[in-house]
Parts: C-alpha cells; sequence; structure tokens
C-alpha cells in the first residue's frame, strides 16, 4: 500500500535551520468525504518567509514541532467527490510539505493551462512573480531612467523585480551572494549590474554602479543591506520592503527601527521637508488665520528676550526643557 | 555709537550644547548699498534643526566655529536702498542670531498684517505651521476618526499637528517629556490623551492609549519613541519622519535604518505583502505571459526530486545557498 510521505517539524530551530530540525513521517492517504478532493503534489514551492512561520513570528502563521511545514504546491487532482474539480486538475494550493492532500476547494486556484512547466505557477507566474509585479510596478512606480537597486537578485522575486524593471526602462543594479549569481543576472536576466555582496565592499560599490543615487530600491533582505542602501537614496525615492532575509534566521531583533513593522502593517513611511511644501503657503496662512478665528488652535511661545540669551535658550531647547515655539524676543 | 551686537559658534560641541560652545560678539552695524536694506530683529526663532547645522550634517548647509549662528527671524526694515522694501516693513528672513542685519531682499518675505504678534510668522503661522500642516494633510492623509500619534506634542510643530488632527476629525494621541507638556496639551490644544515618556512605561501606556492600534504617527523625534511607535502600527499606517531630537545631541549614528535618510531623501518607504494584490493577479498573468513570448523574461528554478529532500534544500535556502526559485519536484 502507498503511503504519504509527510515532513513535519522536529525542533523549533534557533539560528539558520539545519536537516535535523526536521522529521520524515509516513501515514495512510487520507480518504475524502463529499465536497472534497485528493491530490498528488507535483511541485512544492520552498520560500524564505517559512522561516518566520517556524519561528512562529509570520503574519500567515505558524508552524510548531509536530506540525506538517506548509507551502504553496502544484497538485494533480487524482480522486475527487468535489463538483469543480475533476480528476486530472491541475490546481494550486497551500497543499503543505507531503505527497498527497485533500482539500475542500477553498483557496485553491486552476492553473492556467499556458502556464508550462506549472511549476512557473510557484515562481515567476505565481505568488513570487505577483509580489515583484505588483510591489514593482504599483508601489515603486518605475520611470525610464529610474535607478532600481534590487537585493536577492536572482531570486523568485528579485529576478523578476529587475526584469520587469528593464522593461519599464530602469537601469537595474542587482545584489547577490556570489560571482556565479551576478554573471547570471547580468548575461541571462538583463541586468545592468549586479553586485556581490561577499566579494565587493558594498558602499563604494553602490557609489560606483549609482553615481547619482537610488531612485527605487527593492528590498528584499533587510539588515546591513538595506541600511547600506537607505545611505544612497536620490531625492523622492521609493523604497518596497519585501523581505527579511537577514533577519530571518536572526533569534534577537536587530537593534534600531526594524522593517518588519513597516511591512506587518503595511505602512508608508515618508520623510518630510519643509522645503517642499512652500506652494502650500497662502493656503495654509488662509486656513490657520480661520482656525484661529474660530477658536480651534491655540499656541504657546517659549520667549526669552535679548539676543545675549539665545545661546542658553538653543541649551534649553536642545535638553527639551523648552515649552513651547522657541522664540527670542530681540528688539 | 550702538553696535551690531552677534552670537557666534565658538566650538563645535560634542553631546549636547552648553552656553560656552558660544560667544557673544559686537561689530559695527553694516553698511548698506544700492539694492540692499538694513533690518533690526525683532524675533528671532531657535529650532532643534540648528543642532544638526553645527555638527555639519543638516541639509540646509553647516555653521563653523567662528560662523555667526543662522536662524530665521522677523525683522523691521529700518534703512533702505532697495526699491521692492520701505522703512517699517515687517519681513522674515535669515538673519541669524544678531541684531541687524542686511539683505539684498532674496527670499525675505514681507509678513501678512493680520499675522499679530508678528513672532507667529516663526511659529504657527510660519514653518513650524507649515510644516505641520503639509506634513499632516498631503503625507497623512487624515481621515475622521483616524488615530493619530504626535511626538514632541507641544513644540512649535507637534502642537498644530495635534490640533490640525482634532479638526480633521482624528482622536490625537500626544507624546511630551514633562506633565506639565501633557496638561497644556489635553486642557488647552485639544489633545484627547498626551502621554509622558519620561513618566509613563511607553509601550503599555500606547497600547492603553491606542487598543485599536495607530493609523498615523508624525514623528519629531527619531530614536527609541520611533521604534516604539513603529510596534503599532495599524493596516496601511502613515508615518511621517520630520525631526530627529533624540539623534541631534548624539556623535555616533544609533544601529538600524536611519530616519535621516529617509527624511534627507524625502523618500516614500512602504511595506509589501503580495495577499493585498491578488486583484492584480489577472493582469499580471497576461503581462507576463507576452514578456515571456517577447523573450524579455528568463528565469531559472533551482528545482531538487523528492519530498524527503525537503528539509535540506530549505536549509540551503536559508543560507543563500540556493540559485533561482527554490521548488521541490514531488511526483
Amino acid at each position: 500500500m502507498q503511503l504519504n510521505t509527510q515532513i513535519k517539524l522536529a525542533e523549533t530551530p534557533t539560528g539558520t535551520p539545519e536537516p535535523k530540525h526536521f522529521a520524515v513521517h509516513n501515514e495512510a492517504i487520507p480518504d475524502i468525504e463529499n465536497g472534497e478532493f485528493l491530490s498528488k503534489t507535483l511541485y512544492l514551492s520552498l520560500d524564505p518567509y517559512m522561516r518566520g512561520q517556524i519561528a512562529g513570528r509570520h503574519i500567515s502563521g505558524r508552524v510548531d514541532p509536530g506540525d506538517i511545514l506548509r507551502g504553496e504546491a502544484i497538485c494533480e487532482v487524482i480522486d475527487t467527490k468535489h463538483p469543480e474539480f475533476a480528476v486530472g486538475d491541475i490546481v494550486s494550493y497551500f497543499a503543505g510539505w507531503q505527497k498527497f492532500s485533500k482539500s475542500d476547494g477553498q483557496q485553491v486556484s486552476k492553473i492556467d493551462s499556458r502556464i508550462t512547466p506549472s511549476s512557473l505557477a510557484l515562481g515567476i507566474l505565481g505568488m513570487p512573480g505577483l509580489t515583484a509585479y505588483a510591489g514593482l510596478i504599483d508601489l515603486g512606480e518605475p520611470k525610464a531612467g529610474d535607478v532600481l537597486v534590487v537585493s536577492a537578485a536572482t531570486g523568485g522575486v528579485g529576478s523578476m523585480v529587475g526584469q520587469i524593471g528593464k522593461i519599464k526602462g530602469c537601469r537595474v543594479v542587482g545584489i547577490a551572494g556570489s560571482a556565479e549569481k551576478c554573471k547570471w543576472a547580468v548575461e541571462n536576466a538583463n541586468f545592468d549590474v549586479c553586485l556581490n555582496y561577499r566579494e565587493d565592499d558594498l558602499p563604494t560599490a553602490l557609489d560606483k554602479a549609482c553615481p547619482d543615487g537610488i531612485d527605487i530600491y527593492f528590498d528584499n533582505v533587510g539588515g546591513e543591506i538595506l541600511e547600506t542602501v537607505m545611505e544612497k537614496l536620490s531625492l523622492g525615492a521609493r523604497v518596497i520592503l519585501c523581505g527579511l532575509m537577514a533577519q530571518y534566521n536572526q533569534d534577537e531583533r536587530l537593534p534600531g527601527t526594524n522593517p518588519a513593522n513597516i511591512i506587518r502593517s503595511r505602512a508608508t513611511v515618508r520623510g518630510m521637508v519643509v522645503y517642499d511644501h512652500f506652494h502650500k503657503q497662502k493656503d495654509f496662512v488662509e486656513d490657520v488665520l480661520n482656525w484661529l478665528d474660530d477658536g480651534l488652535i491655540t499656541y504657546r511661545e517659549d520667549v526669552s528676550e535679548g539676543i545675549e540669551n539665545a545661546a542658553e535658550s538653543f541649551c534649553r531647547l536642545m535638553k527639551g526643557q523648552n515649552f513651547g515655539k522657541t522664540i527670542i524676543k530681540v528688539a
């Protein structure tokens, strides 16, 4: 009798996971009831976000010891009591790390027959591809001539970001972790340049590759590479935070603002400098004068008299000891 | 003879500036030539960004030992050889820390006569006010019912952000550094709540004040307060980075992503989660299939055979040893 081979989490890893943290388990192939189908797994997708599930800190949920690992798969329906799925249908769903699985059809997609091999529905025509497509086009707003930097440049998401960037007319600079990956990015995937962060001094290499700054950064890694690229943004840059490869294996949170918070909340974080907003001056003065008239605005000034006292007043301000707008009455 | 009293930087401070870092200097009142006017300073604005100028790291330029401190002032024209400025005109410009100054009229604004006292043109009706107005309305996009958190809540910018937020129908939570400031924010400036970060445990106090998360955060401080608030953003939150009070006195850069980079570049940083973008699925598949047909997209799969090898393959992926989209061929 054929069995269903499954991979379960044996132990929650600390740091980088090793094969010993996983266990092979065999059990009977499940029976199906009305409204269900049985499928065999053709292809299983492995993705970095799974490290976050194992750590119990991914938005899609957690995997504990004894649980089957989760994962999206391309499956072929081999038995069915579901009216919408026929034997032979090729579908994708979160079937997990196992040879056979059943489903009630919820959150199952049939694979477009034009997608061949069907494994592409896990890659450039699946979630990594959609991530790159929607992330770059909708959040990155690429324009012809923009300088686009993408990390994990040969991964499922990164390689699509770079290639879509080229289609949109960007100059594309990849960051990857080996000379072989960088070679592929430039020779096969149309990147203009690809920097090897394990060999090159990344700040220097980025300056050379992007002398006029970076207009779009599509980040799949977080950590030090994110910090380095953020030093080189051009005016009005767009940064898409999409992955945390550098953090997935970390048990302790890195110091500083955690990009995971921005990803989790799909936040928009923007830099504000008033010099860009002087065109609002007239509206601003009219509105505030009206609000003052209506009693909707109050204010407090922290006034010292005499230019000689400016230094002392400034020092109080820098210790947070002022109260209200700090002003020196000079004459 | 009356002299022009000026305040110059005596010494570049390390850490929090002290009065000893500044020096009083007296010299003759300047003569004016054709196309210039002479003015006496009525009010001088002191602002935290000046700390960055002294450190040589502000976008508006640097102040070195021996230089007059820079600063925006309200001035009265007392002598003129400039056709557009008459004696008695009240103007604002970057006159610096001194009693008298001359100007060729470039980047000088005449003060709207409805602004009384004219010192308000340095505060709620000046740059801090415009910063709050444009930053909150254009970048924060406040909607009625939004939870708005603002740090340095009683400062020139923060107090206006909170009050404009109330006008726009937000629930406004301030963060300030003393009980007295918090009392003023709530009792005078219409804030719903104000948290004293020196007394309250800020993470707990924020949870209590914003049980459903934070929709808009207007940050004037950076540092630890920024990190704490970022943990509590709600879905689709907007964060406006506008000041770095917590960092201005630091000589060494804090670890982690430096918010100064986002401010300097006026960048937009966004979190990307593919689950929000499934409405693009159809466009995505059509575009990518066309691009594949046109030879514009290539791909690389890192395929291992057999579900038993999933764990090993995943461990390679987490070490960055994969090359291309990682897939397990199961059947």
